[in-house]
C-alpha cells in the first residue's frame, strides 16, 4: 500500500509513522516527493494496521496500486518523474532524441558522429562499448576504451552519454568515465544482480524492455532499480518478438498510453532495433512521439555499410536532422518541446 | 512477371502480346492503369518467352516483384490506388476516419450515431449487421435488417457505409441494400470462397488482417480479391496476437511503412480492436496516421456501457470529434488532407 | 448451467422441467446421455430459477462449467464421447491413425496410397479435394471429382474417409459422396456460417485448431457445431504460430492433458503441418499419443517429391507402417488399443 | 569450417596444421574427440586456405555446418556427447530424471525431499538457492546457505546436485560447495558474461532455453560455453512464450528431433515450468521422452501448498515415483535405459 500524507505534514511525523510500520516487520520506502511525505509499504499490510493508518487525520489517502510494484507506481509521486542529464530534461514536458552509432568504433568516427548528432539538434549521444552479441565470435565492442571514446566525444560536443552495461563488475569503469546514463539491455532486463548493482551506482538508468517481456515484468525490473535506490529511470520500448518476420521485431506502441497510467516514469522508444531497416525509422519515430513517448533512441552512422554492427538500421546524418525536425513538430502539436 | 509497355503503346498492340502469352498457356491480367498498358503474368514465365518479351521495343521494362503476388504489387500500377466512395477519396493524398457502432442496434441509435459521425467530420459510417461472435450464444447481429438500418442512416447523413459480410450467400442482400464497401473480417481473411464471391460483386472491399496473419498472407488474400476482379481494395491493420496480455492485441504499426513498398493499395488502421480500451484509441489513431496510414476506423457509441458488443472500446461522440481534429493535424503535417 | 438428474429420472419429468425453463425464455439443450437425463441452459439463469432447480429432489446436481460453453463440457456427459466411423471407434479406449496424401491427385495415386494406408494398419483415409491455398494461383484441388476419387479409394480398401469442406454450398456434394467425416480446416475454424452448415449435415466433423486460436476459441467453435446438432466432433491440434522459425509451427502438446478436463470430446494431433518436415513426424506422433491424444493424422505419399502440395512433410509408405507400429506400442502402454 | 582428419592422424600432424591456420590470424579450436583429431575454425576461412586444407591427404573431409556455431555442431564430434556426473551418465543411451524442490527451504525439508528423490529412482537432485524472482520483494532464496543444504542432502543420498547460478561472482561459492552441475536459468541465457565465467569453472552446465529464445540463439549461448572451455553442456527446453494463456508456457517439443541434427549435446525437458500445473507434468514428461529427450527435470515437494515458490506445479513424492516408472518404460521402448 501507499500512504499519502496531507500536504504540510512534517518529516518528523512521517518518520514516526514509518517507525510504527517497521515495528511490525514491514519494509517501507520514502518517496522523494517534495509536496508531501509519501510512504510505500512493500510487504502485505495486516488489515488492522491498514485501518489504523487510513484513519490517521494526517493521512490524505492510502492507495493500493493495481499491481504489486510500489515505487514506480503513479501513486508514489505527485507528478511524473523529471530527469536531468546535463542541460537535458526528460519528462512530461519534453521530447528527447538519443542518437549515435550502434558500436563505438574509434575516436575519429565517434567524433564525427557526435558532431553530427549535436548539429542535428539531438540531445543525447549513444554508442555501444560493451556489445551483447548472439555469437561468441562476433565483435564484442571496445570495452573500457570505448567508454573513453564515447565520453570524450560527448564532452567535446556537450552531449550527455548513454551506453550499455553488461556486468556488475563494470560499474567502477562506468563511474570512472562519468557515463551519464547506464543502459540495461533487453537481454539483461531480468539480470537481477545487474539491476541491483546498477541501482547502487546512483546514476540515471535507461531500462530496455526484454525481447519478449510482458509490461508487468518490465515494470518489476524498474522496481528492482527503484528499490535499490535509483530514482532516474527511463523505460525504453524496443519491439517485441512475434510470429511476423517481415520486420525484425514488432514495436509495441499499443502499450505506450497504458504505461502512462501504470507508472510515473518516462518512456521512450527505440525504433531502430524493432524495424531493423533504416527507412522505417523516421515514420516509426513520428508514430512513437505521436502516441506519447517522451523521446526516441536511434542509430546513426556516417557510412552505414561500414558499421561494425547493425549497419542496415543506421540512419545517415542528414536523415537524423530530418528526424529531429519531425520530432520537434510532433512535440509541438502535443504541447511539448524538444528537451 | 509484370510487363510495362512504353507510354503511348496502343491497346491493340497490348492485346496481341497478351494473346501471344496466353498461347503458351499462361494466365495474364491487364492493369486498369491509364498511362500505359501493363500486363501481369501470374504463372512462371519460361526463360525464352521472358527474353522475347523483354526485347520488344514497345516494352519499357519487365518487373519481377519480390513476392509472387502480382496485381497488388506496386509495379502493376503507375501510382497508388485511389478509391472513390461517394464524395470520399481514399488514397495517397487523403486521410479518412471511419466511425460507427460495433453493432447496428436499432434505427434510433443508428441515426443518432450517424448524426454524430457526420458532425464530427468523419467520412464513412460503419456498423455491424452480421457479427462474428466467438460464442454461439452471443448476439449475432440484426442481419439483413441491420443492413437496412445502416444504409438508411448513411443516406440520411450522406455517409457511405462499410459493413462486414460473413458468407457468400449474403452478397445479394449487400447489393440490394447498396452497401458501399464490403468488409472482410479478420476471422475470414483466409475464407477463400468468400474472397472470390465478394470480388465478383464489383464493390469496394475493406480487408482486415487476420488475427495472426503474416503480412504475406494478408497480401495474398488481397491478391485473391484482385484476381477475382476487385480493384478497390483497402487493407486494414487491426492488431496481431502476441504474448502480451496488457492489451487485447498488439497493433503492428511497424509494418505500415513497409507495406507502402509492397503494394499500391491504401492501408488504414483499426485501433479500437487492438487496444480494447477506448482511452487508448485517440493516441493510437494519431500514431497510425503519423506512421503513414491512410485513415483509421474506430467505434463510437452514445452510451458505450449499453452497447450490445465491445462497449469498453467505444468512443463517446465528443471524443470522436477530438480524434477527427487530431487526424486533420496529422494529415496536414504530412502534406495530406482529410478526405 | 448444467442440470444433471438422478439416474432413473424419466424423460417425461425431464421434459416438464425443460418446459418450465423455456417458459422463462431461456435456451435449453438435451444431452444424448443414456444413463440419466442432462439439460444444459445456455443463457444466464436467474438466481431464483437456479435455486428452484437445484432444490428439486430428482436433480442430482447442477454444474456451472468454468467457461461458458455447455454442450462440449465434461459435465454434459457421463463419459467421454465415443465416435464410430464404419468399424473404427474413436474415443477414450482407442488410438487412431489417419493417413493419406495432402491433395487427391488422381485415381491411380489415390488407390496406391489407400492400399498402403490400409496395409500399414491405419484406420482412416484422408486427402484434400478442396484445398485452401495462400496464393490464388496455386493448385486449388480437384473439387468434387476429388471427393469421388477419395471415396472410391476408401471403399475399395474399407477405409472411412476424411476431407476438408471449405464452403457451406459444398455440403450437398459431400453428402452425395458419402464422406464419412467432414474436416473444418484451421483457416475456417471461426467461419461461423460454415460451422452452422456443417453441423446440420449430421456427419462426424474433424475440427482443426486455428493457426493462432486460443484453446478457448477452439472449444467455442466446437460448441457452435454442438449447438447446431453435431455430436460426433473430433478436435485436432495442428500447431500454433510462434516466433520460432526453425519449424513451421509449434505443436501445442502442453494443452492436451488440459483439454481432457475441459471437454468430453476426443482430441487428435496433426504433426505433419506443425513440423513441415517428414522426419519430425514419427517422433512427434509418439509424443502426441504419449501425452494422451486419441490419434494422429499424417500425410503420406508414394513419391513425396512429386506431390502437388506439401511434399516435404509427407511420409513414405514404409515410414507410415513404422509409425503405426509405434502408435500401437504407445497405445498399449497407456492401456488403450489401435481402433 | 570443421576439419576432420583421417583416423590415425597423429596429434603432432594436427598441431602443425593448426599452427598453419593460426598463422593466417584465424581462431582454431581442437575437439576432445578421441577417434581422430578434429579442428574447428571459427573465423571465415579464405578460399585458398580452404582448398589447401581440403586437399591434404590426411584430411578425411571438411564440413561447413549450416549455422555458424562450430563446437556444438555434430560435425565436431564422432558421436553424441556423454556426460558423467558421479555414477550418472547423460547421453544418447540413457534417460535421466532430475527432481527436487523449486527452492531450497531448510535442512529438514531438503533431506526429506532428497530421500524421496533417491527412493523414486531419479538420478539427480535439484533445488534453487539463488532464485531469480520477477518482484524485488519476493523470496530470493537462501543463497550460499542453500548451496550447502542442497549439497549435504545430495551427499547423504548419493545424488549429484544441480542448482542455478545467477552471477559470475558466485562461481567461487559454487566450486567451494562442489556443485556438480551449474544451471543457467532462462532469464540469463543471454547473460554473456555469466556464460563466460561459468564456462571457465570447468563444471557441467545445464543451459535452459530463454523465455522466448529461438533455437538458434539458444545454441549460440551453448557455443559461448563451449568456446569458453566447457564440454559438459546439457540443453534444457522449458517452454516458450506464446499467445496461449491456458498454460503458463508452451513446451516446444516440435524442435526436439530437430535439435538432434543441429548439435551433439544432450537435450532434456523441464515440463513443470511450461505447464505451471502439477497434473500436466506426468503426461508431458512421457511425451518429452517419447519425442527423444534425454531426460526431464521436475519439481517435487512433500507439501506443495507450503512451498515458498511455484507450489502449484510441484509433484507429490508418490507422483514422482510413478513418473520415474513411466520414464523407464519410455526409455525401454526407445532402446535406452534410465541412467
Amino acid at each position: 500500500m501507499i500512504l499519502r500524507f496531507q500536504r504540510g505534514t512534517t518529516v518528523r511525523t512521517m518518520q514516526s509513522v514509518r517507525a510504527r510500520i517497521e515495528s511490525e516487520g514491514l519494509r517501507v520506502f520514502e518517496s522523494p516527493e517534495t509536496q508531501r511525505p509519501i510512504l510505500a509499504i512493500v510487504d502485505k499490510t495486516p488489515p488492522a494496521l491498514f485501518k489504523e493508518l487510513e484513519a490517521r487525520p494526517d493521512v490524505e489517502n492510502v492507495a493500493v496500486p493495481k499491481a504489486s510494484w510500489r515505487l514506480i507506481a503513479p501513486e508514489y509521486r505527485d507528478s511524473q518523474t523529471r530527469i536531468r542529464l546535463g542541460k537535458v530534461e526528460i519528462g512530461p514536458d519534453t521530447v528527447i532524441v538519443i542518437a549515435g552509432p550502434c558500436s563505438v568504433e574509434g575516436t575519429d568516427t565517434m567524433d564525427e558522429v557526435a558532431r553530427k548528432v549535436a548539429k542535428s539538434g539531438a540531445q543525447l549521444l549513444r554508442g555501444g562499448a560493451f556489445k551483447p552479441r548472439t555469437s561468441p565470435y562476433a565483435f564484442q565492442g571496445f570495452g573500457v576504451e570505448g567508454l573513453r571514446q564515447l565520453k570524450d566525444a560527448g564532452e567535446k560536443f556537450e552531449l550527455p552519454v548513454v551506453t550499455e552495461i553488461m556486468d556488475a563488475s563494470d560499474v567502477g569503469a562506468f563511474l570512472n568515465h562519468d557515463i551519464d546514463c547506464f543502459q540495461i539491455g533487453a537481454r539483461n532486463m531480468q539480470n537481477f544482480r545487474l539491476l541491483k548493482a546498477v541501482a547502487r551506482a546512483g546514476k540515471a538508468v535507461l531500462l530496455k524492455r526484454g525481447l519478449a517481456a510482458t509490461v508487468e515484468e518490465w515494470l518489476y525490473a524498474a522496481e528492482y532499480l527503484a528499490a535499490g535506490g535509483c530514482r532516474d529511470i527511463i523505460l525504453c520500448e524496443r519491439g517485441i518478438r512475434t510470429f511476423e518476420t517481415a520486420t525484425r521485431n514488432t514495436l509495441d506502441l499499443t502499450v505506450l498510453p497504458l504505461l502512462r497510467e501504470m507508472t510515473h516514469l518516462p518512456v521512450i522508444v527505440d525504433p531502430s532495433h524493432a524495424a531493423g531497416l533504416a527507412r522505417l525509422v523516421a515514420p516509426l519515430s513520428r508514430a512513437s512521439i505521436a502516441v506519447g513517448a517522451q523521446g526516441v533512441a536511434v542509430e546513426v552512422h556516417p557510412t552505414p555499410s561500414q558499421a561494425r554492427s547493425d549497419g542496415p538500421q543506421a540512419l545517415l546524418p542528414h536523415e537524423l536532422t530530418s528526424l529531429v525536425a519531425d520530432a520537434r513538430i510532433q512535440a509541438a502539436i502535443s504541447g511539448r518541446r524538444l528537451a
